[in-house]
């Protein structure tokens, strides 16, 4: 395989962890890398060790809501507890914030521009923002397709209605030459990824399970923003009630749980995908979940459950499960550079447009 | 996705099911088939209930045996319980035989050159072969790479070996412009591919355990020269041994075993492919399972498990299991069609080569 240079949108939890994993990986080289305030691009590979340091403030929730209230952005409206603690917050010490901290940085009012502009030399970027609003990523990726970029965009992104925004666009980002692969941390992701591969001994798919469990103690003051996002999964809450609730609402509302939220029947792209990939209905794929504030341990084992038909008419259910001590970071940042890696093959070799996980498994 | 046109040579076992499991498959049209002695084509899509009816007793062993002394062949050395039991067994019945013995076929001596000439069309072949030697199947491929083809290959093979024998063929494959997915049944295959993603999860794949369970009573008649080669698996035992055995020695050692042959460190691709995908050694990798001739109940759970270490320095264990009721026809077929329209994908935008299953998932 031939060497991989991506960047990373956003240095917060989730383009932090994707730079650290990466140094695992010897075929893929993190070349750039950008918050709101700066850019670091390096062609032979950033000093990631140096960039982490320099970024270290960027995933407190408080700096998160600082930086939405400089920017006049919305606060965060997408993904749940397993993937989105990404955050575009800055750090908080230090002569300069955040990446523009790095000595391998600029300062920059525009970071996203500064990115395409060294993008042909970049395989691919990793959109690691939080998705402000809901066509935010959506519109990112028009920004690369006007400036013909032709190379891998992957978010992470988990509400089921921002596919459908990226299939608005799939015509711009395939005459670009955009391989562009959504959902692709770990549920949807990793997780649509199991269910894909399970499906495979079937020729009818009756019914996805989708269960995870996350223990958050120890992250705990680092996902307030998640945490409130997935509150509005909870039953009697939306997004909206969600939003508007104070922080001392919301500890009262953990504390009422005893720090334990459970969560059925949410709103992830797991469902689409899924139908998108021809592999079952959307209306036959569940999520659900629970999330422990006061533990560092899973509250429950994080397993996909397929259950279907063989083509000689014998009903089953095949089995996927994750061990309880890997972490949620673990889930979404290894899943997110192996999509990532698996699109890079699919564009280098012209295959172009909008992939969900599913669809770059073996086909239903 | 656009429809995929396919061919299957040999109506064994495999071959019989391949078909099968397609007609659950509507962008899967299956347009060719044949046997030793018999050919069918229809560019509009074969009638597979009748080729089915016609191929009825392909799978006997007897008739395999009569075949291979018809031939001059040698008894199969390839393959062991989970997928190899296709086989070049004839109708023993009817007019004409086997393929043959279908309206939609012509009798031939030359199916393979047959279906090379109609294959402009047909956008992938599944070799379901009898691999009867070790460089049989890469011999196969060589062929429809001189004849210019431009499509997919896939095979079920699964003896280690064989994968190298591809690789030495490689360029030849690449220049033709033929995409070639080696080892895609069950195990290498499913479970390869299986384990890929389960590795998605760790920075570094410790050990990855492969363990099958097959019950095969009423298919034990069906598949007793399947059974022979599993015995070339056990203690004290390889395939020349095994060859030489008589029936009645056969007989002897279930008997002996109760009708309950367990299998360790077994020689199953599943090793090199691992590795070749970059996943772990081979030697990290074994293979095992239980065959059980006395019930069609899976003796044992087919399960993979993958260990490794997460970027934050966990250990852990992921787990994909198949739900019992699966039968190794189903795990078999589903993902070689699956890995076919995966392939036929690559193949089309331009990716052609040798790949095994694992290098078709998310990178690691």
């Amino acid at each position: 395989m031939h060497e991989t240079t991506f960047a990373v949108l956003g240095t917060g939890g989730i383009g932090r962890r994707a730079l650290e994993v990466s140094k695992a990986k010897d075929d893929l080289t993190p070349v750039a890398a950008c918050d709101r305030h700066g850019v670091a691009v390096d062609h032979d590979g950033l000093d990631v060790d140096e960039l982490l340091a320099a970024t270290e403030g960027n995933i407190a929730s408080e700096a998160q809501r600082a930086s939405d209230e400089v920017s006049g952005d919305q606060p965060r409206t997408d993904g749940g507890t397993t993937v989105d603690d990404s955050s575009g917050g800055i750090k908080q010490a230090g002569a300069d914030k955040g990446v523009a901290a790095s000595v391998q940085a600029d300062p920059t009012d525009a970071p996203i521009d500064d990115i395409i502009a060294e993008s042909d030399t970049i395989d691919a970027v990793l959109i690691a923002l939080p998705n402000l609003e809901h066509d935010f990523i959506p519109r990112v990726a028009e920004r690369f397709a006007e400036a013909d970029y032709e190379g891998v965009l992957v978010d992470v992104l988990k509400r089921s209605r921002v596919i459908g925004m990226l299939d608005e666009r799939e015509e711009q980002l395939q005459d670009a030459g955009i391989t562009f692969v959504c959902g692709a941390g770990a549920t949807p992701g990793f997780l649509t990824g199991a269910a894909a591969l399970a499906a495979q001994s079937f020729v009818e798919v009756h019914e996805v399970d989708i269960w995870w469990g996350v223990g958050l103690k120890s992250g705990y003051e680092d996902n307030r923003g998640t945490v409130r996002e997935d509150i509005a999964h909870l039953d009697g809450y939306d997004i909206e009630t969600a939003r508007a609730m104070t922080d001392e609402e919301i500890e009262e509302l953990v504390d009422e749980h005893d720090g334990v939220l459970e969560f059925h029947d949410m709103e992830h792209a797991d469902d689409v995908l899924l139908e998108r990939a021809g592999i079952c209905d959307a209306e036959d794929v569940t999520v659900g979940g629970v999330l422990d504030l006061r533990n560092d341990e899973k509250p429950t084992t994080t397993t996909v459950t397929v259950t279907g038909e063989t083509f000689d008419g014998e009903v089953a259910t095949n089995t996927f499960e994750l061990g309880d001590e890997t972490s949620m970071e673990a889930n979404v940042n290894g899943p997110a550079l192996g999509y990532l890696k698996a699109a890079v093959r699919h564009n280098r070799a012209g295959d172009h447009g909008v992939f969900g996980p599913a669809e770059l498994m073996p086909g239903f």
